[in-house]
């Protein structure tokens, strides 16, 4: 026998049980059934994309994680140059967005307008492995594409708190700002317009680094005492009162942020109105969203006490135009599966059991073929029905069978008589799941 | 504006419409619930595994179809020697199999024993492109590991077959097989014990080149007239009456195949009687399944006229020791979903609409608060609601809605008043589906 190898999957990555599936699949079937509800439907791209497409798609800091995959046969025998540019032509995806602009471009003779896309399928990224984050991770994103309006944006927020609030998160916060917002605060700090980019990720790790930080960051990029202050005086005469109040205030100390601080207060008032009750809407100054593709409107979604985003997403009006030459209104909003998962699953989280789950314990010796009829038989009544082979411990084996999420057994008997079903003893399920 | 970017998929992928994914969301789920009352349940695995792993796995060709993952970062640069194991570590799985018997060793201590498990997911070759093949594509297997004994293979062929007939392919021809019986005709035939794994490979290829094409390639290895005709003798022989009685006169002709002979009658008996109604049985001598894994029963399903099966799998008992050290019995059945998918969309299949999908239209004026409330109210009734910006040309709009899927519309009016929902005329719908 050869040499053992390494069972473990890739590093970063991971296998799931059945009790993790069965709650990830009843997650994502309530999130899909909310979102159709709302006139999505469910597209889906290749996990592969040509590397020119996903490189300098305004990916920001993803775009340095991509897995990149070999050429292939003489393609790659013909690279003479050594460089990693020349060795790989594919990628795998690190976002659904990126994708789907591409998709959106390619199909849309066919595809409705405006096109409302459902997608729900993994993403990879070549992260530093850290505690709960992933290299290979699900995302569930909704996009509107095709629609300029602010409708766009109170649709997806109202869709994803909706989904959220059926999968048990009772009122998530919805934190937004505006692209065109963070800009005029930046330029109000007299930041230099090229150097926006550079200003926003320092922002964006405020939530990590705090306010001392942010500005250590900031007086080591170049930056004054003045801009800097002037910055922390906009969030603090930002930092309370409602939504509404808060952005008024804002368009009154910068006026070039009127126009985007008039979208905001358009989505803020509506999605307060019909979902005031189920969701609280924040307007967070500082929320940058680490993609570099958004145009406008930003947001995201925070449970709990949390400060970790459990879904982000934003308006970004110019990432088709990249690939069809002209630009198409474009908006989306994507829900962390694995965090809202592991949100679930600390709850105590159990797919729970829609069906019985019978096993049907027969010997070695028994006749094969009646067997089977006589699990057929019980099967036909829509019962899960499980052929085990009988231990000599009956009692251990009972008591594994109801850790494995059994609800009752049989022992099979000759002749057209059904088995006697009997009722397991329940047991603190460590993996059945279905026991919950 | 940059220059514009190819927006194809990566050659040899695709992309799926809205109406492709509700008819395999549809299939899959089908699939899934049948699976399931057979007591399976669902497990997951990365898309990507380490090269180690997947090389020298008993996966026959489709290891040389492998896409690599090029290693990242430091791990590239420290590559001195240019040859392709040098740099890449992961790549992309070829099948579900080889997976899961990594899985299986890995995280045996919390699965139960025995271990039945579904898999639905893609899988990766970097086959020629060529029509109805894919490079991603989708399959759908069921394994046992643990089991020994026949009632592993009846149960698999059971519910594989159960599951075609639930997603409306009726009467699935199963054709059965033993890796052993091969063995033993190989050498009843005179060819060597270290060149069966060749000898099967031309043999595979009976389907596609015929009689004389393989009559040819055996020639061409150097085989000689009389191992040649020998072969076909036993095919002939085995050419008619029912599968029973093929095997019996197969066992009579080859003593070294009895046990394997034995283990196909067992499994032939039992399958038709329970679903000799719903299946045909066929034992077929010259199946061989590309996989060099095997080890015992292999076999495929065949749908309607066709020759090219829609599933197949077999034994594996030594996959597992080639990880763990010792052997386990394992035992697997793969779906092709792609093809199963192709066979119900030819047959015009729809996903069908179980719910009233309506298009709510507003005017740009309207306001978009009420507009939304409005839409929140109608679609408390479990409805799909679709908010849509109304067009000029009110007709054609009413006409594409049609086609999408849209089964009525209602125009927005202020007030707490619901809009007035009429039916939209159903035409013959390009992409819509839910029509159907």
């Amino acid at each position: 026998m050869a040499v053992k190898l390494d069972t473990a999957p890739p590093r970063g990555m991971k296998d799931l049980l059945p009790a993790e599936v069965e709650l990830r699949d009843q997650a994502a079937a309530t999130i899909l059934a909310t979102y159709k509800r709302y006139g999505f439907r469910r597209v889906e791209t290749p996990a592969l994309e040509n590397l020119k497409l996903l490189l300098g798609s305004g990916g920001g800091e993803n775009e340095k994680l991509i897995y990149k995959v070999l050429k292939r046969g003489a393609k790659l025998d013909a690279v003479t140059m050594q460089r990693e540019e020349d060795l790989a032509d594919l990628g795998l995806r690190f976002d659904l967005t990126v994708p789907l602009a591409r998709y959106y471009a390619h199909n849309r003779a066919t595809l409705p307008d405006p096109f409302k896309a459902i997608q729900i399928g993994p993403v990879w990224r070549a992260e530093r492995p850290q505690k709960g984050r992933f290299r290979q991770f699900t995302q569930c994103d909704i996009d509107i594409l095709g629609v300029a309006s602010e409708i766009a944006e109170i649709e997806l927020i109202l869709a994803t708190s909706s989904a959220l609030v059926a999968l048990g998160l009772e009122q998530p916060r919805i934190r937004v700002n505006d692209r065109r917002v963070l800009s005029a605060m930046a330029s109000h700090c007299g930041v230099d317009a090229a150097r926006h980019g550079e200003f926003f990720i320092t922002l964006d790790k405020l939530d990590k680094i705090g306010r001392d930080g942010v500005e250590r960051e900031l007086r080591e990029a170049g930056y004054d005492e003045g801009a800097i202050g002037k910055l922390f005086e906009l969030f603090l005469s930002a930092d309370d009162g409602s939504a509404d109040g808060r952005l008024e205030r804002l368009a009154r100390v910068i006026p070039a942020a009127a126009e985007a601080v008039q979208s905001l207060r358009t989505i803020v008032q509506a999605v307060a109105r019909e979902a005031g009750d189920r969701t609280t809407l924040e307007f967070d100054p500082s929320l940058v969203r680490g993609m570099g593709y958004y145009t406008g409107p930003i947001f995201e979604a925070v449970y709990g006490g949390g400060t970790s985003a459990i879904a982000g997403g934003g308006r970004y009006d110019r990432m088709v135009g990249r690939l069809l030459g002209h630009d198409v209104p474009a908006c989306g909003f994507s829900i962390g599966f694995e965090r809202v998962v592991s949100i679930l699953e600390e709850r105590g989280g159990s797919a729970g059991s829609p069906r019985e789950r019978i096993a049907l314990l027969f010997d070695r010796d028994d006749p094969m073929t009646d067997v089977v009829a006589s699990a057929g038989r019980l099967r036909s009544g829509d019962r899960v029905v499980s052929l085990t082979l009988k231990r000599k411990n009956l009692a251990k084996q009972l008591d594994d069978l109801a850790g494995e999420g059994f609800g009752s057994y049989g022992v099979f008997r000759p002749g057209p008589a059904a088995p006697e079903i009997k009722p397991l003893a329940r047991r603190a399920s460590s993996e059945g799941g279905a026991d919950g």
